[in-house]
């Protein structure tokens, strides 16, 4: 669909998908998911459509989180500095523990540096006073959260605690924001579990990533699942697991992650339970968080020249109803095309009949930019015919009969879906590339040919810092972490030549 | 039920009901809606039970909200401070206009002092930076919606606008916080509605009125509706609707708030439109508001002496089953109960099995204390007699066949909803009683006999503001305003002894 810099836009208006960093930001709005004009950079205000979009994406989530007993919950946005102290000197001392190698219990007396209030809007003022505590808006709900655990866990009976939250979270972002992908005010999700210890706390983040794997098949969004490297790992976590999307120009966007805390917070936050043995002992704790960055991906995932293609599984309108009418059959027309509707919403189905009094192309023209996947036209020949036109998203237009209504409607969304999940898959393998051999020429590294633009590569490491430094120094890409899977048997390291199993993604990361 | 105050506490340790100010803080804890024990005063935790609960009352209100074409937005919860001056002059412009009985567009370039600035929650830093504007927590969303009103409507086909969104908004709430009452985060509903002129604002008003109605029947909320005195009104409304419950202790808790705004605030944002004729017009809008205190509402109309009684439209779970075993008979209950609860899910009713391993006598108290509509014991007598026991929280256990256990399960719901609904409406008119006559002797007005305590008065009133201000000094009640039923004929006002069939309450308040 590239048609070369000089013609970025199709004839529409729309800029090219091939065009992403136009097309995206254009789409956004096009599609009134969101105004950008409110009065504060990266505080956008979220539309009926756009926000039908980002809730029925929730109810997902909501889904899987009954199905495996979180309950949820809402805690005050608004958290005390003195709360943050404790996670500040947590964050802090196993940052520096990573930084110096050693057993955080070591540092553990040592002064401790701000963290998270870089980044943090402050609350210092209500009213016409000052407040003796300031108070910040949430980033995240890990201060507020550990400051009740230990009122609610007392015995081992009270493990596991799965509790999670749909709430809007704030980050004091300087760097440029996009629409749902870096913005201020997030609407975020995020799951916080404690346990009895290490092994139940592990077994959490495979549920979290069965959850995961759910989530991201109802979206069509094939992912890359990495274990971050430890120098991208948040230091609070004794690991994370990060689920990455590849956008169309090649970056990766982040749009859920996992983390096993082992007991640290515990530490910080004093939880602990009475185990079996009468003792006291620190839970385990996890965390898995995704955003609206979800609906960044699918847009990003599935759109194309004409705008948005939502899955039928988060689309606010599955189907939209077009009702091609003259002077003399108007009611005759519209009052079967309701009939239509009626019975479609039966089977649970979400419709829309656009009856507005322009013309038909018009409303193709909006309803594509929207992305709905199925639009049905109904007119008078249709009638006739006991037929209706059939026109997917994804192409391949088809008359169906009405007799078959439900059965072929139901068929077409879920054939839209398996489309949608196949091409996301096909452009996935083509965007992950073996990164081209190391050459060590004169103790200057290079690659043995030049990376293609838009792509992101794997490639076996078993390296140290210092090795992994040079690598992103080359490609000008970042590691994104180790696959989950393996390779199937050991080969040398790209750099180090070390025999290593180890299988490694690179990309340029939003 | 009162047992006077010596004995204020049921066995179970409970407050007595009739203890209404020990019961209320007492309940919501010990049913595990809420947790106090957050660091910031009137900023509750939601626990799961809660949330669950206020959920599903958001459920019914976005029902009613798709059912009239409103869609949901969501909008930023920081506003900046330059907009709010909009907002300030035109509230203050009218409230000096009304305290000066003059047109407000005789005072509109006087000087203007500040409005919402003393109850607002202020964000004058992010991370180590001072803001060049200062920004605020919405305390409502007036401001933040007018300020894109202009963009989204550009002609009469634009109108109606009609938008809603429920949202955590912020009071900086100098006086005693109570749980769902008086708090100083709010989980908030507001609808905001633009249209061609005042008649079809006028009609909004009533469409409002409709969907209270429907609400309100779905929480057996019998309501008292009346149009606010002008000193009670909102300075930036025309007319303002309250809706009223009136909890057990007399005092009426303001559950939902209707405005009609007339073109005030067009004018003071510049909200206009092309009408048919091609000029210029501005839009007349309206408003319409509730919060958390619907749960309040709920929680002080219907619960008794031993917890919580959720209506069955907003109970978490609609139906608790409780298997009576005994060793050799664990599986076989346990079995029989399983495919009991999944019948009763199949017609999409909410239910829970409780398998904990505790005395059956321990479960009852808790799930009478969390107020679920009806209970289903079942054992080994029962699977022999093809029967289940069944308790409605209100009253009357019986046993059913299990060949009609869906039947009878549906009825008994409807059942208890409507004794709930009864129960209430009994207790509404029991409380409004008309005012004793006011005397007057050698100039000073007396009442005729004195009041009762936790009741609330209605009278015929046709006076000044002198008036009114005498009665409430002499009842020590507060005018809620006119009922919108007026009195079927003229009879003379209470202190004026004009004609009028005007119907005024007075109450305690919340």
């Amino acid at each position: 669909m590239a048609m070369g810099k000089g013609n970025s836009k199709a004839k529409s208006g729309i800029p090219l998908k091939s065009n992403f960093n136009e097309w995206y930001p254009f789409i956004v709005e096009a599609a009134e998911l969101i105004d950008k004009r409110y009065p504060i950079k990266g505080m956008d205000v979220w539309r009926p459509y756009g926000w039908k979009t980002m809730r029925l994406i929730d109810s997902h989530t909501h889904s899987e989180m009954e199905r495996t007993g979180h309950g949820e919950c809402n805690f005050p946005l608004l958290i005390p500095e003195d709360l943050l102290e404790k996670e500040n000197r947590l964050v802090s001392l196993l940052k520096r523990a990573r930084e110096k190698g050693v057993d955080p219990e070591e540092l553990r007396d040592e002064e401790d540096e701000a963290g998270f209030k870089k980044e943090v809007y402050w609350v210092k003022h209500a009213g016409e006073n000052e407040l003796d505590i300031p108070m910040f808006l949430r980033p995240t709900s890990e201060t507020a959260m550990y400051t009740m655990f230990p009122l609610w866990i007392r015995s081992h009976a009270d493990l596991p605690l799965k509790i999670y939250q749909t709430v809007n979270t704030f980050r004091y972002e300087t760097k440029q924001t996009r629409s749902f992908i870096r913005v201020r005010e997030i609407h975020f999700f995020e799951a916080h579990t404690a346990h009895v210890d290490e092994a139940a706390a592990t077994k959490q983040i495979e549920e979290d990533l069965e959850i995961v794997d759910h989530l991201m098949q109802k979206f069509a969004l094939p992912v890359i699942i990495s274990k971050r490297p430890i120098w991208d790992t948040f230091p609070g976590a004794w690991y994370t697991i990060a689920i990455d999307v590849v956008m169309p120009n090649g970056r990766t966007l982040q749009v859920a992650s996992v983390h096993h805390y082992r007991d640290q917070w515990a530490k910080a936050f004093d939880i602990t339970y009475e185990n079996r043995e009468g003792s006291q002992s620190y839970v385990h704790q996890t965390t898995y968080g995704m955003s609206e960055r979800l609906l960044g991906a699918i847009i990003g995932m599935h759109g194309d020249d004409s705008g948005l293609v939502l899955p039928p599984s988060v689309s606010p309108y599955q189907i939209v109803l077009i009702p091609i009418v003259s002077k003399d059959n108007a009611e005759v027309v519209n009052n079967a095309i309701k009939k239509i509707s009626e019975r479609l919403k039966k089977i649970g189905l979400r419709t829309y009949i656009d009856g507005r009094n322009i013309r038909p192309g018009q409303k193709y023209f909006d309803w594509e930019i929207k992305g709905v996947p199925l639009r049905l036209d109904f007119g008078a020949r249709d009638l006739a015919s006991n037929s209706i036109m059939c026109s997917p998203r994804t192409g391949d237009k088809v008359s169906i009969n009405l007799d078959e209504l439900e059965k072929e409607v139901e068929m077409k969304l879920e054939a839209i879906h398996e489309l949608m999940n196949i091409n996301a898959m096909n452009r996935l393998n083509e965007v992950i590339l073996k990164l081209p051999e190391l050459i060590n020429q004169d103790g200057i590294w290079k690659l043995s040919k030049p990376l293609d633009e838009d792509k992101i590569y794997w490639t076996s490491f078993e390296g140290n810092d210092s090795d992994a430094e040079t690598i992103e120094k080359l490609t000008g890409l970042s590691f994104l972490g180790d696959s989950l899977d393996k390779l199937p048997e050991e080969v040398e390291c790209c750099i180090s030549k070390k025999k290593t199993n180890r299988k490694v993604y690179l990309a340029k990361t939003y």
